[in-house]
């Protein structure tokens, strides 16, 4: 049996122990900010980012904290996304996915393994609170194409704001399927919400991101979804259970320039561009702007084009001269890229109806199937021998 | 005083707190892998890895086991550069730094608030190998370039490849100053060692990677460096106790461009590109390559000059054909980007003198000075009314 001297000494040695396991739990997060300085010392977290006024680049970049932004799949591309905007120091961030983190995600920047098993959305606040916690956050742990979650999306959009009841400032799709792209497409065509597409290929070497102000550029359902072309075989098997392939570099490119597209947008500062695309074998960034179809199936987009038309005919003349000189595609670039057609004849037949002229280096993702009246007759167009469904299929995953 | 009996109950009360606090310091760390496997399901971290090969992207994605990569400086692009790395399962990193995490740098990807203090080498270190267990470390937290450091430096890219005694595969520079990037390429030209440079400019805007292999491109000493033109005002007021500005944004894009170049090289698919930059505010990508300069100040460049001439002479007549054809600057660039030069009279002069042709949207960092024997008479080539002193001084933070 121990002496009470021994008992009292193990007690103080586990007391020690205990103070140190403690110490190790206690998380040093930062406290809130109540407003950004631009004071150059090491316990700043802003002064990287106020320094861009400094420079000359950004006239007020205190106004970061003003806008709220929907983040719509915190996957390859949606975290780490939400990453760079709580570290600019966003104002609020709204977050839609409705998966969970897998060992299979480790691969791509932002997730731990320690997190595998927890919701996206609820790992990825946790996360973005401990390095900023003067970021707002709303998570919403669902499918935005079910119908009742589709409602519910809409009204975060058009109430989400950082003022209650006021619209968020943009959405970001990071979704990585055809049809959450669309369930976007509508909702912010019906609001007349600005938003930035992005996608990744299922080779995992190429990337885009555009840019979509209803009814002043393309919608998403004007036409195919431009892609970039990565010069591979296009036949490489794909049979069921098979994963896509992808790369952290890729994934984060494309955030970069997303997240780089955002911040121009809403600060105000260099040229907001309407498609960038990434081709990371080659090294090469077609750019293009695409106009909205007269005849896109979604009557919000038609309606949101006249609404356009009305206001751009309502401007004085000389203020209408300037916007049509910057609808010119590439005006000032510096790369001289000639907006030369790559497609087939039957794919130009199918672009010529939705307006498109594709850069070099992008092509649709699927081609548009002749009107109905011509099915049967043995004349569908098919170019690449594979049928739309197919093709929408592979979409799924861009 | 206490009885035994209270003393014992205090004991075990102590012991199941301080289990309890172990609990939750015991991060759920996956366990070593040691194999990769193309298995599609969710607990294993290579799957999207794996898939490359399966895309026809990559012959044998397992290989990148096999290299050992140095990254010099972890902070804004060499802590993501590490991270994107691991995540990829490359076999080795060797990380070197001499700087502590601070709350100033949480404006960019990777560190944490509760790494405040810590060792950036250190914090890295613990943070990847949490992600990333089959990845194995060597950290040193030191100025590379004093004396001693660097001669240690030297060893460890000659020596701490994967196999004992072996090189390293790959040097890649993420400092963010002049004396750093100069001490790796006197390193990496003595040794005959691949490197990538890469850099971001103080106003945040614009990056870069530029690819050296000594004797065949130009070293970092051949000519000033190259950097990105952004179009911004140049004559923005710089005092000291300022800091430069930095985004999460550009720096993720160029540790992007950086590692990808790096899986290029290594695995060796897609193209390496000799020189790739990037303009935000613009959005174009200038790419081009330069020939080493014949009287480059660094003999250890002139020797491997030597050494590839001889080399190239050595080989078969056709198989030298193929290599000249390769040395053609963007032969399948499908931007056209033609290489004409932007440089001023003064600067061309320099420019001839190290064989630079700029393409556009690049320029030089500062200018060559006119040799010793002109200095006094007042025709010292001063283009922008800054001296070389100060061009140095401000290439410090690119």
């Amino acid at each position: 049996m121990s002496s009470v001297e021994e008992l009292q000494k193990k007690i103080r040695q586990l007391e020690n122990e205990l103070e140190a396991e403690k110490q190790k739990n206690r998380q040093v997060i930062r406290q809130k900010i109540s407003q950004m300085s631009s004071e150059v010392v090491d316990s700043n977290p802003y002064s990287r980012l106020m320094a861009l006024k400094r420079m000359g680049i950004v006239d007020n970049y205190e106004k970061i904290r003003d806008f709220a932004v929907v983040v719509v799949g915190v996957g390859g591309v949606g975290s780490v996304t939400a990453e760079m905007l709580a570290r600019c120091g966003i104002g609020k961030l709204l977050l839609f996915d409705y998966d969970k983190v897998e060992l299979a995600n480790m691969n791509r920047l932002f997730y731990q393994p320690h997190q595998s098993g927890m919701c996206k959305v609820e790992a990825a606040e946790k996360t973005l609170k401990e390095i900023n916690p003067d970021v707002e956050f709303e998570t919403y742990n669902y499918n935005i194409t079910t119908m009742e979650n589709f409602t519910h999306f809409m009204d975060r959009i058009k109430q989400g704001g950082l003022k209650a009841g006021q619209p968020v400032d943009l959405v970001l799709s990071c979704v990585d399927n055809f049809e959450a792209r669309m369930a976007i497409n509508t909702a912010c065509n019906e609001l007349g919400q600005i938003w930035i597409e992005s996608g990744v290929s299922e080779n995992a070497v190429s990337g885009h991101i555009q840019f979509v102000i209803p009814g002043e550029t393309a919608c998403f359902g004007c036409a195919p979804p431009l892609v970039v072309a990565t010069k591979t075989d296009e036949k490489t098997l794909k049979r069921e259970g098979v994963c896509a392939a992808s790369l952290p570099t890729t994934m984060a490119v494309v955030a970069g320039f997303l997240v780089q597209n955002t911040l121009k947008y809403l600060l105000g500062f260099g040229e907001v561009t309407h498609y960038l695309g990434y081709n990371a074998l080659q090294d090469f960034f077609p750019t293009m702007s695409m106009k909205p179809n007269e005849t896109c199936d979604d009557r919000h987009c038609i309606r949101r084009q006249a609404e356009y038309k009305k206001r751009e005919a309502a401007k004085p003349k000389t203020e209408k001269l300037e916007v049509k000189e910057e609808e010119v595609v590439h005006e000032d670039n510096p790369f001289e890229i000639e907006l030369v057609s790559e497609t087939t004849c039957e794919e130009s037949e199918a672009a010529e109806g939705s307006q498109i002229q594709l850069a070099e280096g992008l092509k649709v993702a699927y081609t548009v199937p002749a009107p109905e009246n011509n099915s049967g007759s043995g004349d569908t167009v098919e170019t690449s021998g594979q049928s739309l469904d197919d093709l929408m299929a592979q979409m799924k995953s861009l």
